[in-house]
């Protein structure tokens, strides 16, 4: 099979979306952006055993490589509209292809994006680097450098699950269904797109947490040219992690597991009843765990005890 | 040094670009397109040994790996304007990076487009996935699907040189102006970007040749439903080709040879004039080289006398 006809079979399902002019096939896609509205462009890379276990399955490293693009817009209060997927691959595995493309797909779907082009090549490992745009209102974005000093910080979600999830896939068979909820947070991340959008006015800065939540709450801090304090003891940790693991485990996974792509931010006390109302619409907790403050550290007490805490997250290329 | 620092010290150059709202460091970049514009959004991904030698230098790859890119874009008519970089590296090299980012800023102003985000991984090989996002008005971008039976194909530029310098690149130390010519037609291709979009309108359907002639016009015609005719004698050679190879290895790299990034596009007889001033407008040579036919063939002749060529090009995955 060549990547013409690769591309043929398993990635150039029709999307019915009316933005898409000329999809997968040509140079390159035309899509009709809508008026007025800017841009949001973003891209991710997935490799191999760096950001996914070799015995993840192939629909959920699809489905992945999506959610994990959707989240990025999404912490930019943008709508995702648009994937291109360059696929790097060892050989071709028709199976793969296919489970890979319906997790995809279901991804795509799901996210409501369309899979509009790509490239194909071959190397040694597994390498899926999806390119995203979105859509945004002018001055309505929300980035990471726009949080104020006393401002309060909130989470979506829970955390700390993906990273025991991943855990659980490389070391245990995973039958419980506390264990199967835990990898599927993994395998099958949340981008919190519509909160994302909701949060357009309501947040003054946020991040998607990728790296765990106390390297990238640094980073948005960092980003903004302030420092905070996280209460870890608030930390929102689902019944399923406390099931299965103890509270430094948890509190590990929470802080540095990385991997949750829940959405972190900020915004001013004034701002609360709004969020509890986003919140409550979109059935998702969030969570106020921490505050801004003007220096530029972060740190991080339990139960009102200062606790040291130093990890950076995962840095590629670190050390 | 981390990716952070990484991002910030090879790729984050002020671009001086009004449309880039908000460039690289943030979830995603945040732009502003032109009212009234379609978009058309292409990716390619460059892999260390696959797509280029070991032995290029890394501000060569650096430009082609921009160069290639626009080409597509310039392939459908439309003005490329932002990039992304997924950069995936073995280890940190910073002498590399330094190399490398600079021929990525130099082809990057001379094609007038803004490196706008991007991702850094780690994997045993390089590879680079660079995604790019151009502009066009409705209904002027040029696809590979509108050719007509009886138009005439014509090609921009020389053919071969690129696959000759990389033969040179791997095979010789390239010491006289006629090797350098041709490897840096390899390592530096030239994008027809001015001249893409001036065939809009001229050009019924267009491709940019990276497989080889003869299997891009193949994939041309094939989305057009046609087939067509060559003449091989006249393919436009080079003084340098012709310098240093014979008759038969020149028509093999320029029939097979691919990585030319010339522009291969057919138009009816009556623009025949209209090709010729774009021509010199731009002072690049555009060479009638074939014509459209009703059936599903892709035929050569060499003076006149029909010759057998079944080189299906470059493709990842065959066989």
């Amino acid at each position: 099979m060549d990547e013409f006809e690769l591309i043929r079979r398993f990635f150039s399902k029709d999307n019915n979306d009316a933005s898409v002019v000329l999809g997968v096939g040509d140079d390159g896609a035309i899509i009709s952006p809508s008026p007025g509205h800017n841009l949001v462009v973003s891209t991710d890379t997935l490799i191999e055993n760096v950001h996914f276990p070799d015995c993840l399955p192939p629909e959920d490293i699809g489905y992945r490589c999506v959610a994990v693009n959707v989240s990025d817009i999404a912490a930019m209060g943008a709508r995702a509209r648009w994937i291109t997927l360059a696929l790097t691959l060892p050989d071709v595995d028709e199976k793969w292809l296919q489970k890979f493309s319906e997790g995809l797909y279901h991804a795509a779907q799901k996210y409501d994006v369309s899979l509009i082009g790509g490239d194909t090549t071959s190397a040694q490992q597994i390498a899926l680097t999806i390119s995203i745009t979105g859509e945004v209102l002018p001055h309505q974005a929300i980035t990471r450098s726009q949080a104020s000093r006393d401002e309060l910080i909130f989470v979506t979600g829970s955390l700390g699950d993906a990273a025991a999830g991943l855990d659980l896939l490389i070391n245990s068979s995973g039958s419980s269904e506390a264990e199967k909820f835990l990898m599927q947070r993994f395998s099958r991340p949340t981008a919190r797109s519509e909160i994302g959008q909701a949060l357009c006015g309501v947040a003054t800065a946020a991040i998607d947490i990728s790296d765990g939540l106390y390297a990238d709450t640094k980073k948005l801090l960092l980003s903004s040219e302030l420092g905070g304090h996280l209460y870890v003891d608030r930390l929102p940790i689902s019944m399923q992690l406390k099931q299965i693991y103890n509270q430094e485990q948890r509190l590990k996974f929470a802080l540095s597991g990385g991997d949750d792509y829940e959405l972190l931010f900020t915004a001013p006390a004034i701002k609360l009843d709004e969020i509890l109302k986003i919140s409550h619409i979109y059935n998702i907790p969030i969570t106020e765990i921490g505050v801004v403050r003007n220096h530029s550290k972060l740190n991080c007490s339990l139960n009102d005890k200062l606790i040291n805490y130093d990890d950076n997250g995962y840095l590629h290329f670190n050390g």
